[in-house]
């Protein structure tokens, strides 16, 4: 998901964001000579995410730095892990290392919050999706983080899935006039999701053949209604005050799917340093 | 501190990722003839931050919307506040609403946490500022929502402040030789600050005279020793187990600054909301 | 499908390697004051594709050159059909001639060769698609054109749609296992389609639940058969020898959609010229 | 012609274009560890061109990819030669597979199209030459392909040779207020081309010195005419209605050179394919 | 020569440059709406040279700022001439200042030294041309710059002429055969040019037929003897040990062209100011 | 200071500035199996910069050039001095020697300039820095020559060190006004320096406790007046009539650095030269 080529495009940017005219602490005392080895070590538990895009960032930066991984992007990790051994110059290890654990960090800590969410559900049939609540230009990263989370992926953009919503409904005129619309025009290759936020709704959509029904803020209730209504006709998903303490029960009304933005837009990063 | 001409090609680019090939469902159902009324509201209280590129996003994707913003970057907003009013060709206002609130929610988000220290930290003569832990390629945003949640800033990247800390001493082979190898590279137009972890670094440091110095992850107690050492010699910067609860008893210590990630990188994002 | 940020941007590049370090023709002779009017022309029947692309190439130019354009995209156009006037500076007009005609004969030409092999299909309730045979670089606009030539649109890129070919099923062992290691990874927000080029792998496809069976260059009994035993289960797709004398009968087998490159990759460019 | 730099770039930018956010299916079922081998192969005759371009796609996605070139640009392929064998990491293989062919078989199309020209006018001194009418930032490739066909190229853009056509005379008054107008502005490392429609043109033009005339859409008998009174004192060029039928006939006129948009814009791809 | 969406992107990341983060005194002491005039004054005589880039750089800051030309590229200026009026957003003023001048001062510099080099050629039938010693990524301006001062320019890039060097003619074994080996691959579009160092060089180049000989460092006796034995059979550029002291009597050696790269590496920048 | 990636970025842009559609006479006579050996050689004495910058080019360009540094950034050179011994495929040495050439003439003419400049000085505690007045998206270059050649930096650009000037002053009201108004708004981690055209500014100045005083075209006896004043509370910078002659009777005055546009907007290309 995260191409060479793209991660390395966004790294030499956030690079030139970090160290603008040169670090002018380093270049002051460490020469290319310089020879330091360093560890990425764990100060917490989690997911771990990002190891190659960690890499990446020296990669960029010299080739006068080895990075030995010594864990993989979804593996649980203990507080103390030693993730990866780092040697080599020591002035790119200084160059790099900011940049490097902003990267792994966010996206460890999104990986993590995904696995809770994850891990809440249990063993029921059910995912949690991340959606397009993302950080503007850090989208791939933060959806590959969910994904190594143990997460499912909703749509990436507006293009490849037909998400119908309330906006959408009312300039149609009703529900089957939308559904047409985008049937008409839609590739055969995509799928049509229709939000519904009340069970009317639901009864509406469902002879219209949409592939995925999401039931918008509904009570539990009403979800394990709709669950019954659609009856395996639409996979249905779920959104809408999602958190840890909720995400188990709404995995019960029996949705395949709940959707929730805090995955990603409330995870904190996770603590993760370089010590040298 | 948000130069219009770079803001404009961010986003750009983040249109490019959420839009992709286009927007299956929208350009299935509204035209450019549609005429939209939208109103941008606040779901609670805060700081709002990114008004102005909210509105850049809909100048980037067409000349039909009018944004007119009700509200300032920095006004404090309460539940229910109409922050923006838009008018213009739905087709636009639903393409853009993703993006435009991916700003302004983490934007908002930041300079909200931001605010909340400051306030903790109430009348006494300090600051909180921001650290160089940021989402890459997205430091300049975050910056500016920390500046507009009333915190201050530290340096902007590795080139703007020498900040010697202990790898670079470790290299040099002593403080006072790092402070003298970066005090003939360094432009005179710059500041040197200096990472000290005890009281014994403390008193090294004081006679070469550096322009800063860092208490990393000192005790209170500690810190107030090294705040009387320093005795307004250099401007004294706070570090570590930095978080709302400790924030006023480290400003108590009489140090200037108080560094912080977690108003950046720990910052959930705001809550707010495009009602069309 | 085309947002006028990326048009521009593309045409951008464009412009700049059609036009080099300038025009050493027309400096020499025509100054900025020079007023010209050009009408846009076709040359031959077909339908037209790119007027606001074509517009956009003067726009990038100069704010000097008014373009009313006086058909719209999708419109049939004969021989001798003025398509849009200009009037501006002369110096933009001769500019900006051949980069514009590049893009709307091109267009024009894939959306016309597009519109003749729906044309052939008739009445049968099925379309014509594209494929991901597209020059590198030029997708989208190749796209827009297809789709307005009165086409469907297959999936846009590698990651919108799964498609399961033969090298994916003989490194998964079996169709059943393919299917099953990809509906693992997908988003439930994607479909599948599954490659088949005989009737024992369609009807090892069918309870497998896959959403487009695609039939490989069958012959039309086979795919006659193949759509007989599929059954509405699933979208059926014909691929392979599609050309105008074979595409009719190749929809009457019954199939939903026809996919080709031929509409893109062969389409001739589409004769309009621009009349000063 | 195509700097490796530059081709890099155009590659990773189609890539991009191709890939999206990762390739859903192969990223299911194929992993770095599945070695596979695959032939470059010729499904037709023609002229092969753009080996290197469909190398440096691996390049550019993997390290783990080898491509072994076995024929190089501009050799005649028949049915079945195989071109290139590639051995590495099948999930890149994959990856690659269409984007690569989609430069081969475009330029190889044009290659083949150009030698096609360049054979019917057999051992006539006579070059066919492309024009400006190519796909907007395909143009290098384009050009190259033309070159590799045994073609010879017209100016590469506005800027490196002046071509005075009917506009600029009509605003310089004269043909020889245009030429003069040309001569004062224009470097002495350039030429200058004058597009004559009739034989008056060709003799207004002769004293003035150009290096080229183009004789624009004349009769066979016409441009005869013209060539016998230009006799060497300019190179002569004959554009319009320039075909695979006709070529041979406007080379017997006597003309330097031949143009024509088609052997661009109207080539069909040539069917290459990579069996796994 | 320099179109304006060119302009507009380099000057776009040459405000990048020199902004940075942000201009943290003016955003300290200057809102939008403090309104100022300024006027942009010339401190010496010259040629002016980069008036619609400098209002580029205002255009692309803010639509806040008006700027009026009051003189065009080529005027000569004297000491204490406005050159241009600014009004509007003080803060955008500042910002602009330094990047306008940067571009206005570089420019006209170039301007003026290569005024001075045509004037000391005076009526001779002869033009002082650039080279490609340029600084690079800057050359577009440059050559501009060269052309408003009087000059004429040399080919643009290695792509639009050919010319033929020592080390070509070594590889090649000899210039007839380097001569013939680049006439069988070089557009008719396209000139030929021949350094030679010897008159017998120029004795050898001559009935190949090359369009223009240059004259490497020779002396001036030796090259009058070369203008007389071309015979006007070339055009006759002359290169080496140009300047002010020598450029005319290398002119009067009957040479059509003097390269020289001091008038554009050696030109000093013109003093410009903006008073506010 | 200059990043590798960053000037790989630099120089590609470069070299498709001189390359365009590429070399038509190299391309037309050395195959890449021509090997040359060629050394850089300096052509006058002066200081060498540029050297890692003159290698990248060859890199960008191809693998098959090797070039080995004999001398390091910062080394005296004398007329004859070889830099640098480069061997490979000779096609490539001629594709880059103008670009490599121009980076590092420029570099060499600048670190030059700036020696002598500081040569002048001489034993006196006084630093000859930079000014923003530079080419602009060239900075990074000439700012890293100034270095080279013993100088030292001013600040890089508007962002990492407030600058106070009189049309600041103006808006402000007083130069009380305008530090208090910055020192709200700053960095602690930045540095306030203060313009002043008196000494009666100087007086006004000094007890707002500003790091650093520009005497900005001052006298040499009002300098060492304002040095006396100033008696090391605030680094003392003079600016204004910089150049050979003057520099070191204004280091004379006492001042801690002298600041000139002329090392770099000023410094002629040094001379060095590529022999094959």
């Amino acid at each position: 998901m995260l191409s060479k080529f793209f991660v390395k495009d966004h790294v030499k940017s956030a690079l030139m964001e970090d160290i603008g005219f040169g670090d002018v602490t380093t270049e002051s005392i460490v020469t290319e000579d310089e020879i330091f080895n360093a560890k990425l070590v764990s100060r917490c538990e989690g997911i771990i995410c990002g190891l190659e895009v960690f890499k990446t960032v020296y990669e960029v930066l010299s080739d006068k730095v080895e990075v030995e991984l010594l864990f993989k992007d979804g593996d649980k990790i203990k507080k103390g892990d030693v993730l990866a051994k780092l040697t080599g110059a020591g002035k790119y290890l200084l160059l790099g290392e900011r940049v490097s654990l902003n990267y792994i960090q966010r996206m460890s800590g999104i990986a993590t919050e995904t696995h809770k969410y994850q891990q809440a559900i249990g063993d029921l049939p059910c995912k949690i999706v991340d959606t397009r609540k993302t950080t503007p230009n850090f989208r791939a990263f933060e959806k590959y983080a969910v994904k190594t989370g143990g997460g499912a992926l909703h749509r990436f953009n507006l293009s490849d899935c037909a998400m119908i919503k309330d906006n959408h409904i009312q300039v149609a005129g009703s529900i089957s006039n939308a559904v047409r619309l985008v049937k008409e025009n839609l590739s055969h290759a995509h799928k049509i999701e229709l939000e519904c936020d009340t069970l009317e709704q639901v009864k509406e959509a469902l002879p219209l053949g949409v592939d995925i029904i999401m039931l918008d803020n509904m009570s539990l209730d009403t979800m394990k209604e709709a669950v019954k209504i659609i009856n395996k006709q639409a996979i249905v998903e779920a959104s809408g005050n999602v958190n840890l303490d909720t995400v188990r029960e709404i995995a019960q009304c029996g949705v395949d799917i709940i959707s929730s933005s805090a995955i990603v837009a409330k995870a904190p990063t996770l603590d993760i340093g370089l010590d040298m």
